[in-house]
């Protein structure tokens, strides 16, 4: 059998088997209509998806491809590798192959009819090098960033997106309460982050978790002992570790872990994509009442910032009122980092990215609304001793919130 | 004690009794001053480095950091988080903090007394969005693309590097002596791999590797288990496997492994940012004759490229010769990938990315030089049915080669 004729017969049901879920065409419609919306608005006549990410949002795969979006008539996903596989990914129906950029415009011109006058791009992560072939390849045509449209859009998540939030959620749930048998005296940070991160692949993470950025990578774990907690590093973060080594000096390090350290746990979880963040406070035997009344304001700040999480709420209030909070116990030197390093957020948006709005953070008047998911996580950083912390993934219901991790909030002392 | 003035008195201790190796001011020097041969040639009066890797080649530190080199002169590395730490990992004098890109100009300013006329950036990478800023902040100032200079020095691998490429070597072969004991019928794909993978991280394994690329994720490892192996996906690699989800179609599945099954494990390692590259087949009892057959020719196929592996070879040769031996020995239409999509490279560059030169490819028609490194890989693809090959990380040595991946390289049967 050739291999285009074996993923046409075979492949969508093996991969169903083995819990792959694939967009439903009626929720791609929904978006198409709601990226039109905000097109028109804009007076875009085209939109041409280049970033991976993005292009699953409005296709259903992550193929080596690029989706033109006209204003009106069908889009075109243009497929690099595998046009075959990309055929069963994605619900569209006009999905060609394409060897090089040069056939772009040809490909457009006979699915369209003319070339774009106005044509959207992601500029915020596109590299100037494309942008310049693409010039090239589309003279005269005016280029608009194409982002915020994109990324606004995405800030609203449908109940099928939810739904995969949970799961995520439900895997980082069995990961915690695993990682409590799994914990020892003696192992190293990395030696117990390891063996969680094997724990949630085996349960289906994705291990890669997404940021927009050019040089932020992100990666699944801090576990972050004694004085690593009290490290910060490259993220805008309240603490980063200590890491492996000058080239990824973040997140955990080969150092053993002792009795009676707080060690900050702050694990990611990815399921077809979709990003869940929480953190738990471990510890073997008791940690010294220091981190334990630290803890317990982390938790006060947690619940506070829930109490005020509805539609309508405005997101930086809240991060004041976060902020109020920490100063109120006394926190304001270490609250979100050590002073002249601490962060201006308390969450950030989480979806198909890790940085996504809402940010409840400073500068931010805008409301929270229906459908939003954001990642809520107060933090208190002691330099040269540790750091403690809580957090949990969220998403603004109708009138209140939901909990997406919905894992025991005290310490998982062993 | 605050924050900076632990950083300052404890963090290299500590660090490097964790194994950190911080990079040697000489090296520094003379990668300065052979980028500083490449500017002159090029007309690049300064070179402003954005991207993560190169500025970590060039600066030794990963923090969130711009270097500013100019022609002549000392550099200039501005830091945005977390400048204690980048004084502490990079050997450079002239470390100066900074919160936003509208202060750049003035720090250049008052460092070299004025401002470039041309001004080198990686646009292969940087984002039109940041590149416009950059026009803004740099008015009248003609900008250049500095990847290819960079990259070029990169290319060369010093006595340093390849010590942190052995080290990297060595990590993958205990994790691939202790995957024989790991592995088990019955097991997924995805548990075998995570297991490998937490066994490779407690050996100092960072888990990321690094692809020069605005959406090609590199991640650990394939793990891909009879027709798993036949399947291709988004990447310029021979198979790609069914992977999790449509958004990471790519590497091993939740497919239960069984007797007498391909398995074939592409396993990459990163050490201090510095990777190897590495493919064995594994299986649980023989695997039938067709698959080792097909081995074997990847073998002879691979011993015939290290053959050729001399300073003065010219790349593309190689490729051709290699093909014409897959052709010879009848896999004319497996070899590389299944008819239509296989790939055109036997070899690619490795070192702080996956995707560097030099590549044994078609159209790469340049020698190969001392100090360059390169992972080679031949392999055949049965759609539907299973892949096997081998694949070892290689140095260019004065009239020979070095394997950096001493591991057996007969079928890991268990």
């Amino acid at each position: 059998m050739s291999y285009a004729n074996w993923v046409r017969t075979e492949l969508k049901d093996l991969s169903q088997s083995l819990g792959f879920r694939y967009l439903p065409k009626e929720e791609l419609e929904s978006r198409l209509a709601r990226l039109r919306k905000g097109m028109e608005k804009a007076e875009m006549e085209a939109l041409l998806v280049v970033q991976k990410m993005d292009c699953y949002y409005l296709s259903g795969t992550t193929q080596d491809s690029l989706l033109f979006v006209p204003l009106e008539g069908r889009p075109l996903l243009m497929v690099k590798r595998e046009v075959e596989r990309a055929r069963v990914e994605s619900p569209w129906e006009e999905v060609v192959g394409f060897q090089s950029a040069r056939q772009l415009p040809d490909l457009i011109h006979s699915h369209c009819g003319r070339l774009p006058h106005t044509l959207g791009l992601e500029l915020d992560v596109l590299p100037v090098k494309d942008y310049f072939r693409y010039q090239d390849l589309f003279p005269g045509a005016r280029f608009m960033d194409a982002s915020p449209l994109i990324r606004d859009l995405r800030k609203i998540k449908s109940p099928f997106e939810i739904e995969l939030m949970r799961v995520a959620g439900d895997i980082g749930r069995r990961v915690y309460q695993e990682a409590r048998e799994i914990l020892q005296e003696g192992m190293t940070e990395i030696e117990f982050g390891g063996l969680m991160e094997a724990t949630a692949k085996r349960y289906g993470h994705e291990g890669l978790l997404r940021v927009r950025s050019l040089n932020y990578e992100a990666y699944t774990w801090h576990v972050l002992s004694g004085p690593s907690g009290g490290i910060v590093s490259q993220s805008d973060s309240p603490m980063g570790g200590l890491g492996l080594s000058p080239a990824f000096p973040v997140g955990a390090s080969r150092r053993v872990m002792r009795a009676h350290e707080p060690i900050l746990v702050d694990f990611g979880i990815c399921y077809h994509g979709y990003q869940v963040d929480q953190t738990r406070m471990f510890s073997i035997g008791e940690m010294p009442k220091k981190f334990i009344d630290a803890y317990h304001v982390c938790r006060e700040i947690h619940d506070a910032v829930l109490a005020e999480t509805r539609p309508g709420a405005e997101c930086e209030a809240i991060f004041h009122k976060a902020l109020r909070l920490a100063e109120k116990s006394g926190y304001q030197d270490s609250y979100l980092g050590p002073p002249g390093l601490q962060t201006r957020f308390i969450a950030h948006g989480i979806g198909l990215e890790l940085n996504e709005p809402p940010f409840l953070a400073q500068g931010h008047s805008y409301p929270l609304e229906e459908g939003m998911t954001f990642a809520v996580e107060p933090k208190i950083v002691f330099p040269g001793e540790g750091a403690v912390g809580l957090e949990n993934t969220v998403l603004v219901t109708h009138n209140d919130y939901e909990i997406l991790t919905p894992l025991e909030q005290g310490i998982f002392q062993v």
